[in-house]
């Protein structure tokens, strides 16, 4: 069923109808999707609720009659937010896309020594972000929309390490010696707040990959082959999706 | 340090020298890194072994000494094949470059009932494949080259299925039933042959799904939110590869 974002303010819950002003839903659903009435979609409000509703009246708004208030259920237990070393457009988005899907529920692109993009350069298109996540979260069935943070510089991640219970680095060297490990970690994270960092395409420099360590940033492994930039965030995600969602229920 | 796949027969061990004559390794070797007398370079010849080596003569051949045999040991233990519902070219590339980091041992495109793409018009670019795979496993450094299948139907798969240990179907509803999972197979797939099929963008119909839970394929979920055809195949590998590779190494 196709399931669109929408402001809480839409929906009366008393009276448990709901009108649809903003031009981009009405589109899909009039033009795109040729809905008629009585046909039956999904409102999320962004609060972890879903609506069921009934299509009453396609006008210039659309006017819904609300079937059911439910809980959303399809977000991750463990909170995990992905900073990324600054990349191209393209391979942003395309991160971006996937990391939606796979359940991440923040990304924040880090301005770094090695990042190709330079921050005086960077213009962020906020509103093309912002259709890409809405988009990419109604197909990929999520409660809540992934938050964008707008790039950061290398020192502001540092602060942010206090906001978690855990920071991790993706360093490939830990991939290669075992070290250090997600799994060690594997039992605390559930229902915690997780920061991972991915470094740029020139990889994390040594200056930085210090300051982390010291601000409590801890190094570990993917594995033995080294991946692409726009390749580790995924398997990081996939990995403490799979962690929290699947592997920790049958152990 | 830059690494080349080359032909075995390239290599003379007694004398301890190689020769390269192919005209893609030279021509990155000369004008894309352009290296010297006495630079040093991976060769590696698909077989788990690597050879440090350096440059004697750069001429029409490249001529060069071999310093050390070493096995690489970057390949997982759990043989991994992924099957996958026929997508467009592009969508195909993009799995099969994320599939060589993740480590996936062979890919096969499977012509299903869903698939947008018909077998009749496909015609694959099997030197443009092989040339990516190459690349690819070169910068993320694996010793075997990843297997390209050129794509089957889909009951040629179905008779795969003796060739594996264990095969998978990635099902979205066992992904929120949680009534079977790819952790009742953490602790049993590790060293052995796993099969794992991803559906192409329509999904698996309902007479394929029953084709092949009759041939004991196990439909296991990938979390509660829907993946793209495209993004499934980078959760599993990312999964399978740490279930190998980190997570069997701590326990």
């Amino acid at each position: 069923m196709q399931r669109y974002f929408v402001s809480k303010n839409i929906i009366n819950e008393d009276k448990n109808i709901a009108i649809i002003s903003d031009k981009a839903n009405i589109h899909h659903i009039k033009d795109v999707m040729r809905m008629k009435n009585g046909d039956e979609i999904i409102l999320l409000t962004n609060d972890g609720y879903e609506y069921l509703a009934r299509i009453n009246q396609l006008n210039t708004d659309v006017s819904l009659e609300i079937i059911e208030k439910r809980i959303n259920n399809n977000e991750l237990k463990t909170t995990v937010d992905i900073a990324h070393g600054l990349v191209r457009r393209e391979k942003r988005e395309e991160t971006l896309r996937r990391l939606v899907e796979l359940g991440c529920h923040k990304y924040i692109p880090v301005l770094m020594e090695r990042s190709i993009v330079k921050i005086e350069k960077f213009k962020e298109n906020n509103e093309r972000i912002n259709t890409i996540i809405k988009e990419c979260s109604e197909q990929s069935e999520r409660g809540i929309l992934m938050e964008y943070q707008n790039p950061v510089n290398f020192n502001d991640l540092i602060k942010m390490r206090d906001e978690y219970d855990y920071a991790f680095i993706c360093y490939e060297e830990s991939g290669r010696s075992n070290d250090q490990s997600l799994s060690d970690y594997h039992n605390l994270i559930n229902g915690k707040k997780v920061l991972v960092l991915v470094g740029p395409e020139g990889g994390i420099s040594e200056t930085e990959f210090t300051k982390l360590k010291e601000a409590n940033f801890v190094p570990i492994g993917l594995g033995k082959r080294i991946l692409r930039t726009e390749t580790a965030p995924l398997y990081i995600m996939s990995v403490l999706g799979y962690l929290t969602e699947i592997g920790a229920n049958h152990e």
